[in-house]
């Protein structure tokens, strides 16, 4: 039982069939052609060799199949990932160094080692702090940089910086530079490419192909870009005008590798792959799970850490980058009838097949074209309207995303996400520290307590109903006594305060003391203080604390009996009855 | 009417009177006669000269009785506010020397600017970050803290630390250096001080006086220690035994002084601004509190912002260190009867008259008997029962609450209170993160609806009521994807899931979002989604979104109406009814 939690390779295995491998071979085929200019293209982005991208996709893949709950997940090399490996490592080397490629290596490493223990220990709720707004705002912004940061490959030029104003200056100070020759395939690759988006599916479903399988066609249009570009480069030789090729990429399966041992270098790079751990994480949960729905399956965040991170650490000890699971992929991989997480290791084989067979022919492809496949690739993530829905539904909510996408292009990734979380956090903080309450008064003739600034209710001046509707924890403990000392001085005759808690679902030590507080502090101003409607759960805590024992009036179980006890014609009716 | 918010000394001098002028004078006296050891005192504790404490006594003491709300506030230097200022400016001066001083006298000013910065911007819940139990522990830490440092003085030894480790080891390596006669008048006044803490006021109490006034003589014992131990160190010529003193002291007021404008030193010394200023706010804020309250009188925290900002300002240009309000003086004097920040103002006097004719006496005055007077005040800061009654009601709140503790001791004040802050938050989020949630049925023959494996209730295979007893939020939203997705897979027939949402008091983005897509993959699902007994600003919310657009089923106003519109049960008796 146990093992197949952690197994889930157990739950599907023994009954795999022949109908499920045909299935499973027909979608790996399809992702493979997928995944090959990807691995290249983030490889690229991300300042690595080409081979990086490569055995990325490789052992990991094999891995999760093993370890992952997902059925249709597609693990490898991402955009977003990878532009945030760029950004760790950019100040420690040179793009391309063995140091850069090995700092590399250490992130998926040290990644894979945080996701692991993440779902052993099952923090999967520590995914739970990227708020939705922060995390679509900050995916927006990476879109938008690394479009950006791969014009300089489009256009032929050099350009570098890791947010849009340094990559917009320095792209313009060296648009003088540029390369007609990368220019002509880089704009053709990426206007077929957008082009092919737009028209291919309507042409392929007007021909009469099936919709799902138009869909799919479409999709594999970069490496029709990736064969035609490098075919051309070739037989044009066109690294001799100045066209940047992929160049000679070591042929054959990755090999084991050491990551770093120096502890300085794990400092450094610990903040950079917690943050891919983690954006990575909620990226391949939600993409998984939205999958998985489609079929009435489940997939369990504990143990997808623990597949994503040995899918990580498989990358780091055979020389990859980090991974994690692919939108676009994976919805391709769905449609294309992946049935278990086999396909995806038959998607292993096929990249292995690539770099023993492949390799020659990848030395003519042209850095424009998957510069190209990119551009096309993160335009889908870019989601401006999120923007728009956020600002009606909610301005705290706007104001988290907008710093977020605000400083992720122009400062950093890191500080963008960083500060993403921070606000969403404390912005909820300070939502719930000051809750809705209200003074309640009934409804003439009925049980019903309603607040006295809306309804016409019966009070009573001696006797206060105050209902708080929100849980009480330290962010809003203050504000209580401040409402509560507000009343008191509001009302010189009060005798009794009673406070209405349906809505509040904990109280935790510090409103606890708050309460106690409260009491003493009314007390000592002859004022009691009485509790209604209070919770079971939040009852059985507080009995046995100082708080009931010193308490200076009662505790009801409904506002209605408190009135009766209480006031003056609540009596004389309960007298009547 | 705003000038009065701003300028709350227009409340009560108007109406000043003799009475009130008799009352203010008698408390101004007593507090003097407190504060004066006290200051010098935490001047030591600070590693700062003598005067620093006096001046710091003066100026702020006139600002905050025009800007501050609480009429009984003394404020001043505090003990937990001068350890901080000690660990703030350790790493960056040598105690007592120049550039140290003015560390102090900066770290003043930035905590009178934040401060006054977050009460104009009405920033003052940004102080419900810290929780009771984080407050209480980091208190409890530093009290055992503080008292640890003074071993020294009271041993006449060198010794040195930050934390409880370090001064540990530091003090056992030179107790052999012990000086036997600064010994003999530490113990002396330390156990005077006990003795008196404990006895004096049972002694005076019998000799006929009244409580208040027993009391209040008993708080005065450290001046008393002051005098006797300072005659005898200079008729028996002390310091020529070993005793060190606290030696010349500046005779004459505080003059103007002009903060260091080091962009550097203000960058280093920020954080350590922000929690002085935030620590010292909580604690004047809450003592404030409880003693406005005894009378019933309300302070304005936002105002008290300001006050106390001006307070730090004033310290800062006279060439004090940072101020807040004490516990024991203002709880002294509000017993002694103050009724307006007057008597503050009063006490000032006293503090100015002291530097310019008790200077030469002070030089006399051995660091020993300081370091007692502190001993037995910090005493009373050091709560660990606090540590079992947080332990029973909360195992959460006990985690933040030990891990303050363990890194103030074990570590530094900074770490110490930055952990539990950030633990704190983060257990919240945690507790909140999974919310009790149920399967609802009906009572049978009532319109209510229980959890089903706590009562007997009746069902439908088809059509399921699930409870969320909580705020739907970034830290929840996941979990409420998870539960129905677990839901809906354990329940192959089902057709309608209602949400109950009576304790749900808001809904964030991330969680309309997760609605969404809850609503959507149950759509692919065959399963409609119906919301029931959503609370009326909730709901305002959500019309408009494409939740409600787009919702598979209804909104229903109550849980029964639900029931009778979806299960075949419910169906039936509605049309016989």
């Amino acid at each position: 039982m146990n093992l197949k939690r952690y197994l889930p390779v157990l739950q599907w295995a023994p009954q795999y069939g022949r109908d499920q491998a045909t299935s499973d071979l027909v979608a790996a085929v399809i992702v493979t052609v997928m995944l090959i200019p990807q691995s290249l293209a983030y490889a690229l982005l991300a300042g690595l060799p080409a081979q990086v991208g490569l055995y990325a996709s490789i052992l990991p893949l094999v891995i999760y199949a093993v370890f992952g709950t997902s059925r249709t997940l597609s693990v490898g090399p991402v955009a977003v990932a990878s532009l945030m490996t760029a950004a760790a490592l950019s100040p420690l080397a040179e793009a391309g160094t063995p140091e850069y490629v090995a700092g590399a290596v250490l992130l998926a490493v040290m990644s894979g080692l945080m996701l692991t223990l993440m779902g052993v220990l099952r923090l999967g709720f520590l995914a739970n702090f990227l708020s939705h707004p922060v995390i679509s705002g900050f995916i927006t912004a990476s879109g938008i940089v690394i479009a950006a940061s791969q014009l300089k490959h489009i256009f032929g030029i050099q350009a570098s910086g890791h947010n849009l104003l340094e990559i917009g200056q320095s792209l313009l100070l060296s648009i003088g530079d540029t390369n007609l020759a990368t220019l002509a395939v880089g704009m053709g690759a990426l206007v077929f490419l957008l082009l092919a988006r737009k028209h291919l599916k309507p042409l392929l479903l007007a021909s009469g192909l099936a919709p799902k399988m138009a869909d799919i066609l479409t999709r594999t249009a970069p490496i029709l870009a990736v064969v035609v570009t490098t075919l051309v480069a070739w037989q044009l030789q066109l690294d001799a005008q100045g066209v940047r090729l992929v160049g000679d990429v070591p042929r054959g399966l990755p090999e084991f590798t050491v990551p770093s041992l120096d502890v300085g270098l794990w400092q450094q790079l610990a903040v950079s792959a917690l943050l891919i751990s983690v954006v990575g994480f909620v990226e391949s949960v939600s993409v998984g799970q939205t999958l998985a729905a489609k079929r009435r399956q489940r997939i369990d965040p504990d143990q997808e850490l623990i597949g994503l991170g040995g899918a990580n650490l498989g990358a780091g000890f055979s020389g990859g980058m980090p991974v994690t699971g692919g939108f676009s992929r994976s919805v391709v991989n769905f449609d294309a009838g992946a049935e278990t997480p086999a396909a995806g290791a038959y998607a292993a084989v096929g990249i292995a097949l690539a770099t023993l067979f492949l390799t020659p022919a990848i030395a003519y492809l042209p850095q424009a074209t998957l510069a190209a496949t990119i551009i096309v690739a993160v335009i889908t993530l870019i989601d401006l309207p999120a923007l728009g829905r956020t600002w009606r539904y909610s301005r705290t909510d706007f104001g988290a995303m907008l710093a977020t996408i605000v400083l992720t292009l122009a400062h950093s990734v890191e500080v963008g996400i960083i500060t993403g979380v921070a606000l969403s956090i404390g912005l909820f903080l300070y939502r719930t520290s000051r809750p809705h309450s209200a003074v309640v008064g009934r409804v003439p003739g009925t049980e019903h307590f309603r607040n006295v600034l809306r309804h016409d209710v019966e009070l009573c001046p001696k006797v206060t109903f105050l209902r708080v509707d929100e849980s009480l924890y330290f962010a809003n403990a203050r504000f209580l006594e401040e409402t509560v000392m507000d009343l008191m001085i509001r009302e010189p005759e009060l005798t009794d305060l009673v406070l209405v808690c349906p809505a509040v679902n904990l109280v935790d030590a510090s409103a606890l003391e708050s309460l106690e507080a409260i009491n003493e502090r009314m007390k000592d101003a002859g004022v009691r203080l009485h509790l209604a409607e209070v919770k079971g759960p939040v009852m059985d805590k507080l009995r046995g604390t100082d708080l009931l024992s010193h308490l200076g009036g009662d505790v009801f179980l409904s506002t209605f009996e408190a009135w009766r006890s209480l006031t003056d014609l609540g009596k004389l009716e309960k007298q009547v009855a």
